[in-house]
């Protein structure tokens, strides 16, 4: 263990929090908010500066790090950061209790949106834009980390890489990872920007487009309203906000494709084509089984459809009161939340890459058994699919029902709801936000299930395997 | 495929049924039933002998037969067996629907032991006997098959047996299968007796305590009244009670071992020690959880312990109300009705070796995740596990995890509680009887779902690769 190369490298990512903490103090002061509430958040990046530059002062003799290193700085990061990024809303005051603003942080810096807040008005401007802030950086922050690393260190980048990049398929799109990363982070920031521009084009306030699209383009789901997206009442909004949702719950690579003119390989790609087909059929079994709840077909399709995509693409906007809908539509939605969006995207849940890989390794099982002298072999894209990922995607579903049946555990102990309790598990640890069968906030948890749901929340972002190793004694003992 | 031989072995396993049903016909002379009841016993009689007999007329040319063609007369026979053994309930008029009637004897021979019946004294003493038998039929009726089929056929023997043993080790106990199967139903049915005779002893009456027996024996769940084993009031039967289940939970091979005095192998099994610590683990969680609700705390530990036993081993007696219960222990047997009894055992579910081989493999993933250069070896009972058995049982999860996220869909349409729906689907598939939730029977759901609960029993009894021959359309386009 490369102790030096850790505190180094985190000790800078501390210093980046502190940089990207200015934003919200620009809208602070734009707001020309309380004198406390700045104060708070220069107090907060004074903290950060003093701990960063104290940990760079020595700069480590061996700057090799491996997959230990690697994986320890990523887990650790997100952990520090959800720390540190939920100072100003306790110094302020607006979130007195250092549990709930850590949920709160960690919630945004995932993507997932939970939130222990019944009504966010409580939230300033400039902390409410932060909580959507940390959405945007998260929803690809892998690259912040992966830039800063390969900037800092000489090898393992691919490590670093494969541990926080969502999905089971990173492709490399051109043959340098630093080119890779640096080309999908503008793809997603232009993505964005021209997002928020429609958002605000379609009516929506300037300040409230921004919440939006950064809520949007890292599928997380927190907005500035309470009653989230319905807020606007305005059907061109919804759709607009339900495609925005889908096109960031794709694979990145795609879009690269996509500019490189490719259009055969963005339209053929199997992901793809299964990410839509599954948004298709569950809009149209929601939206015939709950449609008679709407005055008319198209508004039961609208809501269907945005529905599907909120929650597919695990960001979580609110449009409608759930808890009405039969528990058809509901476990629709259950199903889509452990399914997630596709890899390589900003969203979260099992992936859709992951899914199409179990089915068909599932149908060949099937097939094998009822006829054992037939060859089987499993294709993607065209492709045969070693057996050593194969096996890696059944081993990583074992390993996520462990821990997702752990959570519903601790969670039965706050509520007797059994939709409530495993729909909490469900949304955290793939990165959703709201839960089904209750119109409440995860304000309901005790504080030891929230600290809970904070690392799950974060072990979902990361695909676990990063989040397990800071649970292993050795990790500790070795140090 | 052998058309002849699956014609041929298939009538002649009707005629056994129609051999097994004079024992309900011996207990409606004794109670001198209603001659509605008796001829309705004859008639069934009477069909399954016409029909038997037209099937064995001409005898098959070849007499091989492989894998398909065993397990596709296992899954018929199971499937024609209900069938027919629905028939005197319907004659009689004791359960009118057909569908209502299909479901309460493949519960019975499946050993799931779940009702439609909201008032079992509707049943005649011959019909509930018969209900029950075809629990000690079903328990180990895997080895009148495989011996049926043995008398019968020329080769292919161990494919059959494999397709339908429980679990994923069923080993020899001596060299010959046929014997082994032989010393197993040996041991089985002296076990029934012994407990039928001490339940007895233990102040049962003589019908309730052969009953009572058949539905332990073969975990199956039914009994003489609608409160089941709470009906006597004795502490000392339900603790008998509870240990008979476990006993019976147990993989058989192991009773071999201890016939043979090989203590060590006995007491040293890992797949039984991993049972055993599930059921003190489990009871004292809940006894922790639930002992509030009973006036004494040996009360509570023996409620606790026997609903612990009742629901691993896929039983399903009741004891007590579960709907006042704390989420938190009705989750445990939430799970315990997954992991099941022990393979090679008449208990149904995922099965405990399963269970165990699963956390191996995720324990293993995890380490060679974060210490990718260490190599890992996987042990059960000190031998290396073949990574064949590995896969194989990992792509086991994913089919049981696919048809039963399928049957939630399906019961999700006839109710809105999730809690009752989702335990619904894992009582069924799993074999073991009653739902959480609810105080109601399977009454609730529509025709359909009752059809489709009645298939997930038999697939859930058969571990489901020769139930889904029967779906596979080329199964039948080749006949």
């Amino acid at each position: 263990m490369n102790k030096s190369m850790v505190r180094f490298l985190l000790s800078k990512l501390l210093l980046i929090e502190a940089a990207l903490l200015i934003v919200p103090l620009i809208v602070a002061l734009i707001y020309q908010e309380k004198l406390a509430t700045i104060f708070s958040l220069l107090g907060t990046m004074a903290i950060l500066l003093f701990i960063g530059s104290m940990g760079i002062i020595v700069k480590p003799k061996n700057r090799h790090i491996y997959t230990k290193e690697g994986l320890l700085i990523v887990a650790l990061c997100w952990v520090l950061w959800s720390f540190f990024g939920a100072l100003p809303f306790v110094f302020t005051g607006q979130i007195p209790s250092i549990i709930d603003a850590f949920f709160e942080v960690s919630s945004g810096f995932t993507t997932t949106g939970a939130t222990i807040l019944p009504d966010v008005s409580v939230l300033s401007h400039s902390l409410l834009f932060w909580r959507s802030f940390t959405h945007l950086i998260g929803g690809m922050g892998v690259l912040v980390f992966a830039l800063a690393i390969m900037e800092n260190s000489k090898n393992s980048h691919l490590e670093v890489m494969r541990a926080e990049v969502p999905g089971p398929v990173f492709g490399k799109v051109v043959s340098k990872l630093k080119d890779t990363a640096q080309i999908l982070y503008i793809i997603y920031l232009a993505m964005f920007t021209i997002f928020a521009f429609i958002l605000w084009v379609a009516g929506m306030p300037f300040y409230d487009s921004l919440v939006t699209a950064m809520g949007t383009a890292g599928t997380g789901g927190f907005t500035v309203f309470n009653d989230s997206i319905a807020h606007y009442h305005s059907s061109l909004i919804t759709n607009l906000v339900a495609l925005g949702m889908l096109a960031f719950g794709v694979n990145f690579n795609l879009y690269y494709l996509l500019l490189i003119r490719k259009f055969k390989s963005f339209f053929g790609d199997e992901e793809l084509r299964v990410y839509i087909g599954i948004v298709l059929v569950s809009t149209l079994l929601i939206w015939l089984n709950v449609g008679g709840l709407f005055n008319t077909a198209a508004k039961g399709l609208e809501i269907s459809f945005f529905q599907v995509a909120t929650v597919i693409t695990t960001t979580g906007f609110g449009i409608t009161n759930l808890t009405v809908w039969p528990l058809f539509s509901q476990f629709i939605l259950l199903l889509l939340m452990f399914i997630g969006g596709s890899a390589g995207s900003t969203a979260g849940g099992f992936k859709v890459m992951r899914s199409l890989i179990l089915s068909k390794i599932a149908k060949n099982q099937v097939l094998s058994n009822l006829y054992p002298n037939r060859v089987m072999s499993l294709h993607i894209n065209h492709q045969p699919l070693d057996k050593r990922i194969q096996h890696s995607v059944l081993k990583y579903l074992t390993i996520y029902l462990a821990i997702f049946i752990g959570l519903v555990f601790i969670l039965t102990l706050d509520s007797n709801k059994f939709l409530v309790v495993f729909s909490a598990a469900a949304s955290a640890f793939n990165n959703i936000g709201p839960m089904l069968g209750t119109d409440k906030t995860f304000a309901i948890f005790s504080p030891f299930s929230k600290l809970v749901l904070s690392f799950a929340m974060i072990a979902g972002r990361l695909e676990i395997y990063p989040m397990l190793l800071l649970f292993i004694p050795k990790t500790w003992s070795k140090i």
